[in-house]
C-alpha cells in the first residue's frame, strides 16, 4: 500500500498551523456538527459496574433499532441478519471475508474510497476499478466497462451510494443495470449507504437491498459515524438475506469478540427520537453544498459537477499537478492568515493519473469557514498560476 | 474456520436456564470484577460536542500513560512505538498484517488461543503448533519441537505469557531458549501479554519486550481488557520497536480509521491511580486460584496443574470424550438446582485429539459459586461415569 497522497501532506499543515496559519480542513469528512444531545446524555447515564463484553454480532437492542431505521428506507431486515461491527470499515472488512477468497477480485467504481484498498489488502484480495468521469458527471460507467473487467476471479461489484468521494448519487436506472450484471454473473454487490441520509434531490433514498431479483446477493455496508456525527464510536454494520455470508462473517467477527460496547449504547440512543437533529444536520449540509458548489464553479477554471448526496466533492483545478498545488497551498501560501488543506484526488484512483488535476473537497467545516476557504482557494490559483 | 466446541454449547445453556436451572460459567474469560469506579467516572465527565475520530495511532495523552505504565514492567516504550487497537484482537490482528505475508508460516504453542486461528485466518497466514503437555506442566515445548517446525516459510512464534488457556508462566530459562531460536532463525515474536498483572509466583513479570539481542524481533500484543475488567470498551496495544513494522500496522490501523474514542477515554482513566485497585484484583484471583485449583485436585481422577499466571486452567477429567461431558453438564445434570458450562479443551489445540480429555476452566466467578462448581462437577462427573 502507498502512503495516500493526503497523509503526504499533514507534515505540511502541521507546519503552516505552527507558523500560525489558520488551515481550513477541506480533507477529511470528520463532520463538524455536534452529536445527538439524546446520544451524549446516554454516556452519562451508563450505570454498569463491570464493562462487559457484549454479543460478537452486536447488541440485541441496537440491532432492534437498527431494523426500525432501515423500515424506514423500505430495507426489511431481521436483527439477525446484521452483525454490528467497528464502524463501517470493519463492516466492509467482514464482507470481504465472508464473500471471497484470496486473490478474488472486487470491481469497484473510480475515483473511490481510499481506503477500499486497505481492506483489500487485509483480506488478501483484489480491486479493479472501472472509471467514472468527471466531464459526464461521475455518472455510472457503461455496463460494457464493467463486463469488460469481470474475470473468473470477480466476486463482487462494490459500491459506495451516495458516493464518496464525489458525492454522486446513483439513478434508479444505474442501480437496476448494476442488479442486471450482478444476477447475470452471479455476483454479490457490496453496497456501502453511509451517507444515505445526506441525499439533496428530493427523491426517496433507494437501497441496493431493495432491488429485486438479487435479495441473496446484496450486502449492506452502513455506520452511524456520519449520520450522527459521532465517527469516533466505531459503530457500523454489516447485514445481508445471505444467510451462508452472514454466519461466515460472524465467525470472523467472533474471533474478535464484540465490537464496542460504549458505541453501541451511544449508538442506540442515537437512532430514535432524533428526527429533529436530523433534519437540521441534512438542512446545514445542503445549504453549504449549495453555497460552496456554486461558489467553487464561480472559481476561473475550477469546475465541480453538483453532487446530490454525501458531503464531499470531487473538483478539477486549472493546475497540471493537483497534489503539487495542495502542498504549495500549505508551504507556500496564505490569504488574510488562512490556508486550505485538500486532499488530491489521485489517492482515490486505481491510476493516479486520472486524478492529477482534480481535488476532493468536503464541505464538513460552517459556511463562514466554507466563504473563507472559497477565496483562499480563488486567491491561491491566481498567484500559483501567475 | 469450524464452529467452535464452546459456540456448540451455547444453545444447550440457554436451554439449561429456560428449564431454571443456574448455570455457572467456567468457560469464559469475562472477569466479573468491577471496572475501576476512577474509569466509569471518567465517562461521566465526557464533555465533548462531538463524539470524532481520534488520530490512527490513538489518542497521544493514552499513549503516554501507557509509556509510564510499561516503565514499571522495565520496558522502554516510546508513545510512538504504539498504536491503540479495538482490543487485543486487532493488535494480534494488525501484527500479523505487518509481519508477515500471505501463506506465511506463524509458530505458536497448543494448547492456545483459539481465537488466533481466527486472526490467521483473516491475515491469509498458516499456523503450525508445537504441543505443550498437562503432563508436564504445560512447560515451554523443547527447542527441537520448534526447529521441526520451522520451514522456509515460517516468519514468526506467537507466545501467550501467562498463557490462555492453560495459565502457565513461561520461566526466565524459557524466554531466553525463545530469544535463542528467535535470534538463530531471525524470526518475530509476538508477545500476547494481556496477563501479565496477574502472576502468582511472586516474582516480577519479565516481558519479551526485555530479552535482549532481539529488540526489533518482538511485537507486544497487550490489552486494557481484563486487568481493568473492561473487555466491552476494545482497547489494545501493539506496539515495538522495530519502526518497519509500526509502519507498516499504521497503513492498515489508518485504512480503519481509529480505535473507539470512548474505549481510550476509559483506558486512559484506568492506568493511574488504579493501584489499589489492581492490587485489590490480584488478591482476589490469587485466591481464587488456590482454592478452585485446590479443589479441583481434590476431586478424584481431575487434575490441573497449578497455573501461575491468568485466570485459568486446562484440566483433566476422568471421562472419554470431555465435549460430550460439557454437552451433558448442560442437558441432563444439575445439582441442587446448578450446572456449570465448561469449554472443552479440544478447541484450544491444532489436533483436537489431544485435547479430548480436557477442559478449559475460567477463575472469573466469585469463591462461593467456585464452590458450588466443585461440588456440581464432582458430583456431575460421579454420576456421567456410574
Amino acid at each position: 500500500m502507498p502512503a495516500s497522497p493526503i497523509r503526504k501532506l499533514v507534515p505540511f499543515a502541521d507546519a503552516a498551523k505552527a507558523r500560525g496559519i489558520k488551515v481550513l480542513h477541506l480533507n477529511i469528512g470528520q463532520p463538524d456538527l455536534p452529536t445527538p444531545q439524546k446520544a451524549l446524555d446516554a454516556l452519562k447515564h451508563i450505570d454498569r459496574k463491570t464493562l462487559e463484553y457484549t454479543h460478537s454480532q452486536g447488541m440485541l437492542s441496537l440491532r432492534e433499532k437498527l431494523a426500525g431505521y432501515y423500515k424506514k428506507y423500505d430495507v426489511a431486515l431481521d436483527p439477525d441478519e446484521m452483525i454490528i461491527t467497528d464502524g463501517g470499515s470493519e463492516a466492509l472488512l467482514l464482507a470481504f471475508l465472508a464473500c471471497m477468497d484470496e486473490r478474488d477480485e472486487v470491481i469497484t467504481v473510480e475515483p473511490g474510497y481510499a481506503n477500499y484498498h486497505g481492506f483489500a489488502a487485509m483480506a488478501g484480495i483484489t480491486v479493479k476499478t472501472v472509471t467514472s468521469r468527471i466531464e459526464d458527471g461521475f455518472v455510472l460507467p457503461p455496463v460494457e466497462a464493467f463486463e469488460a473487467a469481470i474475470t473468473p476471479r470477480t466476486k463482487a461489484i462494490l459500491i459506495c451510494n451516495p458516493n464518496n468521494p464525489t458525492g454522486y448519487l446513483y439513478t434508479e436506472d444505474e442501480l437496476l443495470r448494476l442488479r442486471d450484471i450482478v444476477k447475470k454473473h452471479d455476483l454479490f454487490l457490496l453496497s456501502d449507504e453511509v451517507y444515505r441520509e445526506f441525499v439533496y434531490n428530493g427523491q426517496p433514498y433507494r437501497s441496493a437491498m431493495t432491488l429485486e431479483g438479487i435479495e441473496n446477493n446484496v450486502i449492506l455496508i452502513d455506520s452511524v459515524s456520519k449520520r450522527y456525527s459521532e465517527c469516533g464510536i466505531r459503530v457500523g454494520v454489516v447485514a445481508s438475506h445471505n444467510k451462508e455470508v452472514m454466519e461466515m462473517a460472524l465467525k470472523f467477527g467472533q474471533s474478535r469478540l464484540c465490537p464496542p460496547l460504549l458505541g453501541q449504547i451511544v449508538a442506540e440512543a442515537s437512532i430514535e427520537g432524533t428526527e429533529e437533529y436530523s433534519k437540521a444536520c441534512f438542512d446545514e449540509y445542503k445549504a453549504r453544498r449549495d453555497f460552496f458548489i456554486d461558489g467553487l464553479n464561480k472559481i476561473p477554471g475550477v469546475y465541480s459537477p453538483v453532487p446530490e448526496g454525501a458531503f464531499y466533492t470531487v473538483a478539477s483545478l486549472p493546475v497540471d499537478d493537483a497534489e503539487a498545488f495542495c502542498q504549495w497551498c500549505l508551504t507556500d501560501f496564505s490569504y488574510e492568515g488562512y490556508t486550505i488543506m485538500m486532499a488530491p484526488a489521485a489517492g482515490f484512483y486505481g491510476n493516479p493519473e486520472l486524478g492529477r488535476r482534480q481535488v476532493r473537497l468536503a464541505y464538513v467545516i460552517c459556511k463562514e469557514e466554507l466563504a473563507i476557504a472559497l477565496k483562499v482557494l480563488e486567491h491561491a490559483l491566481a498567484a500559483y498560476n501567475a
